[in-house]
């Protein structure tokens, strides 16, 4: 039981996590924290959050645990901020999508505190923004990753564990340096190729002509491209030598690709193709089973 | 009306070809022609078509509307098996991905009677495959494309577009060239990135790794490379030169993200995130008013 919740930055997912909480009745009372006045009033007749804190600071001071669910580039400023403040007591933990940068950030930030915060990565699609998306069960069967720092109490990591769990989702733990590198390539690197698709065609003339033929396959394919571009701006670069790394394989196989068509090899396309489905099928089979 | 039409390739494109006009009342009587007996005997079953034929060019003897729903690279042989025996009062017309390489087979394999094919293509999610996911509706509200010939009669183009409209298809009319050109960029690209992703996780020693923390952006983003690896093989060289093209700019366009990273461009960075997110609301928006 977590007597006081504190979420800074309450979108879709800090809210999302406020309001399984509050629905399986594990927490006391929600205080939210954020940059848009509108968008936290929104989030408390919503019932997301209780009470509106005037700055992160402030609503800490008596807080159990506290999620930071912002731009991992907002991150650095908050954990400075609420240093002093944050009581022995109180578990941090935050939702950033890059992990070694946060835990660069937060040893920076909160110096002697650093055991306090446990690292984790929920993963659900996320192109929409603001509290007024938030819902119960988002992370109903989602991955979850905690990067644990060795300063960490036994007891904080559990209690972090623990909520996510109650939010439905699989947690697993791993090292913050594996976290990034599997993630520029499960989730940077296709954000990375969504947006450049989308630029690409809208940056053309007649770029009208193709988005009227454009099906289901390109929008699904973009879908994350309609993702959060601070957001995005902020991992990118968080996560920018592992990414670089990703994107050079990714191009390089492109062009292989491409070699394969101007060659006109329809045997080695045929098998690629047939592989690549193959992965998905299994990838997809495992998921459900 | 339709009083026999003959569906070659019984899969999901031609079999809910089949489905819309009959529950519409506009063919008489159906006939199959494929390569798979069991598929074809449970597409008489699931009522999909009437009748199984041995042999295309035994179909098409007195039927009216003749559709191709088979992978581009095997049009060739069926337009010079039926060229003899259609009759003059059949219409002919296809669901191929590409539209140059289909309308040169059909030249090539039909002579004299080329007015007679009205080379066509819907575009409905496809990466499923075979009779028993033919369905009603596949095509509402989804882009058809025709790109008529010269040699067409009017009759034969109206036929072959009242058909996909009684599907509730939006029928748009181009130049072949202009499709090829169009559906490289917004349809034959994206598969093969999609391909190419999966090819490079699933390639990887750890690749169980990468798979286990992908969530549904890469579900989504990949979802076509779920399609068919014979069907893509053809497409892909049947359109080499517009995909080479379309592979070029948007590797050139991956590089320039890359570069921009590297040198922690961040204004830049956003910039592009941001118009390539605006495109895309743009463009869902203006599909669904």
């Amino acid at each position: 039981m977590i007597d006081h919740l504190v979420v800074i930055g309450v979108g879709l997912i800090g809210g999302s996590f406020a309001l399984d909480l509050k629905k399986k009745g594990l927490v006391g009372r929600v205080t939210g924290v954020g940059r848009g006045r509108t968008n936290l009033e929104n989030a408390r007749e919503l019932g997301i959050i209780d009470a509106i804190a005037d700055s992160a600071t402030e609503a800490v001071k008596d807080a159990d645990l506290v999620l930071l669910a912002i731009p991992v580039g907002a991150m650095a400023a908050v954990f400075r901020d609420i240093a002093a403040a944050l009581p022995p007591k109180c578990i941090l933990t935050d939702a950033g999508s890059t992990k070694q940068d946060v835990v660069a950030a937060a040893r920076r930030g909160l110096g002697g505190k650093i055991g306090q915060f446990v690292p984790g990565h929920p993963i659900a699609g996320a192109e929409t923004s603001g509290a007024e998306v938030a819902r119960t069960g988002l992370y109903n069967h989602k991955p979850c990753v905690l990067t644990p720092l060795a300063e960490n109490a036994p007891i904080a990591v559990e209690t972090v564990q623990a909520a996510w769990k109650a939010c439905g989702a699989q947690v697993t733990l791993m090292e913050a340096a594996q976290h990034d590198q599997v993630f520029a390539a499960v989730s940077h690197l296709p954000h990375m190729v969504a947006f450049a698709l989308m630029e690409e065609l809208a940056g053309r003339p007649d770029a009208e002509t193709y988005f009227r033929h454009a099906g289901s396959g390109v929008r699904d394919f973009t879908r994350i491209a309609g993702s959060h571009p601070e957001m995005w701006r902020d991992i990118s670069l968080a996560n920018k030598d592992a990414l670089v790394a990703e994107m050079d394989a990714f191009i390089a196989k492109l062009a292989g690709i491409r070699d394969l068509l101007v060659s006109g090899d329809s045997q080695a396309l045929e098998g690629l193709f047939t592989r690549a489905r193959e992965a998905r099928l299994n990838w997809i089979k495992g998921k459900h089973s």
